[in-house]
């Protein structure tokens, strides 16, 4: 394998300063409040700017990743509801219910949203919001992305990728983990598909996930309890991409591809119902 | 809240000059390409001797979190196999088939493997192995973990964390990312259940997946198509333990809990079946 065509040849973006090699996440503090109205690109400008008075490494630079939880997009577009509305809130974001569960509280329902993100609740937030109310997910986060890289490049004239972040749980694994519901200006899959290996030989898993690995990096130092949503990734510049790109909306998978459209136990319902009514004479 | 009780909070082992608002994760260089047989530690602590001596700055300290693939764990304990005896390597490795794909170059079996993962072809790699050939997971990664980070507390007198990685792919998500499959020394699940948020609300995701979003980090540093299988984090502290705690193993979520153990189709097939056995007088 040459360097120059393996995943660490960097862009000519990337400052020789930083090699590929190494990863450096920071969460600065300062953003406010949002609320309803805000201007969400100005505020986040500002921020990164006093932050890089107090660090001027922190200056951005090209290839750069700018990481902000959805949370606060969703604030500044005024997207709190009141929370005796919530069950309504998921049912109006759900396009598909894949799966319920009962439990003492309630039923959660995992469906399948208007962005095509598989999530408990349909990523409707009811923690970090003032009280009374829930949180839907922002209305388009891939626009949210492109605005944000827009106004930083305006603010700073470099060229960076931007995540709009949320957190999921999965099956098979305890715990959530943070991934990329919005991006701009990143390649979110890096498809590996004709590289090969130390030994010649085709690489099997092909298509990497690195808009949500970015995610993931970021949410260790933004954590969850706090006031920092907003993270700067920096040594990902090779997938850092002149276009705002595809977005996150490609890294769903629904559809034919998707195994696991239903939960097993709604699945096996669905199969016995069907098994039933196939012989109506029954 | 109070900045004491949060997660940013750093345990004294932290250093002061690395504060929990910043990650660095470093891929070094120069691990050999290992054969069974090796001492993967020795050899571990030889490349992160070395690249200390290149950049003192990179010298392990308490806190730190080392990451490595979980190839190079399988290849030091012989677990390549010939290729010829790869479909029967899937099945030894099976502990219960959860879904089953046909594409024009077979069947791809998901199942859930000893080590409780759910991975396509239960994690039996045919890649970065040597023509011929095909490699098992290791055999219990969160034990090499432990002999790891034991090998770097001697070697360096430090008290670090350990992951072992792997790559899989996600249920609704395009692309494959790293997660955690062996993990020492690491609260691998932060609990963040009795904390508020900043307008004093519970949280209600509650339980994040640290060791998850460690291996994904440390996976935008290693490249897969490269030799550079071993990473270091450095921020991240706070999730260090004194103990080596319960692993990876923890973040397994199988049995009752798991709300896709089957496939869709699996399920749906299965319902319909059992429907038509219910009256055995069709």
């Amino acid at each position: 394998m040459t360097e120059a065509s393996g995943p660490e040849a960097g862009p000519a973006t990337e400052p020789a300063a930083e090699p590929a090699t190494e990863l450096r996440v920071w969460a600065p503090d300062g953003l406010p409040e949002i609320v309803a109205g805000d201007d969400l690109v100005t505020l986040v400008v500002d921020v990164l700017r006093a932050d890089a008075v107090g660090d001027p490494s922190r200056r951005l630079v090209d290839g750069d990743v700018v990481v902000l939880t959805s949370k606060v997009v969703s604030k500044a577009e005024g997207r709190q509801v009141a929370a005796d509305d919530r069950e309504q809130a998921i049912t109006d974001e759900t396009v598909r219910v894949v799966a319920t569960r009962e439990h003492p509280g309630g039923v959660t329902r995992i469906v399948e949203n208007r962005l095509g993100l598989v999530m408990a609740a349909a990523g409707v937030d009811a923690s970090n919001t003032p009280d009374g109310t829930v949180l839907l997910l922002p209305l388009d986060p891939d626009a949210s992305a492109r605005a944000l890289r827009a106004g930083l490049r305006a603010a700073f004239g470099v060229q960076v990728g931007v995540v709009v972040s949320d957190t999921a749980g999965r099956p098979w694994r305890q715990g959530v983990a943070d991934l990329a519901i919005g991006a701009a200006g990143l390649q979110v899959l890096e498809d590996l598909r004709g590289q090969v290996d130390t030994f010649g030989r085709a690489l099997t898993m092909t298509v990497a996930a690195v808009a949500d690995e970015i995610a993931s990096a970021a949410e260790l130092v933004k954590g969850k309890a706090t006031g920092r949503p907003l993270a700067v990734v920096r040594g990902v510049g090779r997938h850092v991409t002149a276009e705002d790109g595809p977005g996150a909306r490609s890294l769903v998978r629904v559809g034919p591809d998707d195994m696991f459209r239903q939960g097993s136990a709604e699945a096996y319902a669905q199969g016995w119902k069907d098994a039933l009514e196939s012989e109506p004479g029954r």
